[in-house]
């Protein structure tokens, strides 16, 4: 939900009854810090940060000026300057860690990767729950050994980038309806549902599954506290049907959303752009660009399949009305 | 669920309280007759039938010369007689149909393909409900259109075949999750919810999704019932995390089972065998020969993404416990 979701979201989420939380996977250590603060104080202190696990981007500088050159045409055509090779990539890992184990959440959340066991008694030591990212069984047994406290099951229906961390995508691909009772039984572990949860059906169905809760993204796409930019939106408002695709182009990370001509264009050539955070990096100014612009063609429209029962309103009427409708569904099945 | 499915799996099923199905896609004309009505004995009428849309399949000589040879050195290493080519490949599909609209059953399915306003007419005017397959929101919409009375979404987890009918496989896997509230926005027809349902928590999800009913067909593989092979009984019971690929090397046609040799070294030309019911009948013989040899890397072993949570017993038995689950779980959720 980096570049989607706020502060303001989250602490209506929480303030409604959920549990909001911070994508916090680009902010640099010192943010990470100040935001918890913020949100602490906002929400009475029930939230969670979510980090990007990542090694530190190394990329040679032929790789990274061939990745340039494949991006000219995309910044030329609208006139945005071509960007020099950068001299970071990504906020250091090891230092958002510490910085998180400074900020001591109560509940903190991983994707891309896995933490080491050490780091996990760490969190576990300040008090922060742990939840690992799996888009497979097998991730989720791995974050099980390293002693996560829970797993957040990914389905294959989920928008933006995917966790996976083991094997190729395509190896990676398990729907929600499958995983979420896979992991469960695999691990024993609480397990939070993701994909393609849109509403109070969606949260009844994962909680039936076995899940102890259901994490949504797409959901708060048009919400009021959304900081989605304008064309995002207007994709999202304006889907045709079965509107997204994985593209790895934007960001050199197979993610989720509704298809356009970056996307299109780039197919042939994706396998080829250099791993996130590199590609990620080199394509930040022409999709901040292109979003000024208003021009949906260059921008990351991350989006999950269910993005058709997107709904507008404020982030914290819509959880308390999801919550509503989610029993009221149960009601009725159990009078069946 | 051709090759799993029997009559007295569809039996057990519909007294047990559900609605046993016949996978009549393979079957003869005169057999599709003669199997409903010893279902329609066996049940007290209820119960559908499910049938292949497919035009015929007039492949070139040289293309099934071709498709013989790559497939040589399979039936050759197991001392298998390496087949002419056929003169036929399957069932011609307007017999199947006015078979199908003589046996009249109280419900028919479809997949591969769509039906004419004109033949879902003929099967309404006697009496049976016409059910299409859909793998998009746009197949979905088609099945409306030609005038379906309800919609089975089969979501990305599902075993065996894809449904696919209108853009490539690549561009229709939604996962179940995703797919039943938007087929149900998108239609307004009640929808039957297919892919990754295997217990009673999987069944209160579906309906929690707005489903009016579950199709589920990897739970019943290992059935008392059930007419899988030996060696496709021991891959399940024995298969590791994640176990399922989707493949196109075995029929011709995108299905999902637990990977094999023969899955994973035809991957890289699995584009280039000859489309269903071609490839499907020219490896009829390796796979019949193989199951009987014990041998699990040449046979199709069709299985959904949640295959690992398959269950012994009688299919009846399976049913009524899947139910009274799925209400335990509403009233736990109703008691929140």
């Amino acid at each position: 939900m980096v570049g989607a979701s706020t502060l303001e979201m989250a602490a209506a989420v929480t303030n409604a009854g959920g549990l909001g939380s911070i994508g916090a996977g680009a902010m640099a250590p010192a943010d990470i810090e100040s935001e918890s603060g913020r949100l602490r104080a906002e929400t009475g202190g029930a939230f969670g940060v979510n980090l990007f696990i990542l090694p530190p981007a190394r990329p040679t500088a032929a790789d990274v000026d061939v990745a340039i050159e494949r991006l000219r045409p995309w910044y030329e055509a609208r006139g945005l300057d071509v960007p020099a090779a950068p001299n970071d990539y990504a906020p250091d890992f090891a230092a958002q860690f510490a910085a998180l184990v400074r900020a001591a959440p109560p509940l903190a959340s991983f994707t891309f990767g896995i933490l080491t066991a050490e780091q996990v008694a760490a969190l576990k030591a300040v008090g922060t729950l742990v939840v690992g990212t799996a888009t497979t069984v097998a991730e989720a047994r791995a974050w099980a050994d390293v002693g996560a406290d829970a797993v957040c099951a990914q389905g294959a229906e989920a928008g933006g980038h995917r966790g996976t961390f083991l094997k190729d995508v395509d190896e990676s691909l398990v729907g929600t309806m499958a995983l979420v009772p896979l992991v469960r039984q695999a691990t024993g572990l609480p397990v939070i549902a993701a994909g393609g949860i849109m509403d109070g059906r969606g949260v009844a169905a994962a909680l039936a599954l076995g899940a102890v809760a259901a994490q949504m993204g797409t959901a708060f796409l048009l919400s009021d506290q959304s900081a989605v930019s304008t064309p995002w939106r207007r994709a999202i408002e304006t889907a045709p049907d079965d509107p997204t695709r994985l593209t790895r182009a934007f960001s050199g990370r197979y993610a989720r959303g509704i298809e356009n001509d970056f996307m299109r264009l780039l197919r042939p050539v994706e396998r080829e752009v250099p791993a996130y955070p590199v590609q990620n990096r080199l394509t930040q100014a022409l999709r901040a660009g292109s979003a000024k612009l208003d021009d949906p063609e260059a921008i990351s429209l991350w989006a999950g399949q269910a993005v058709g029962l997107a709904e507008a309103g404020d982030a914290g009427a819509l959880v308390r009305r999801w919550w509503d409708e989610a029993r009221a569904v149960a009601r009725q099945l159990a009078a069946r």
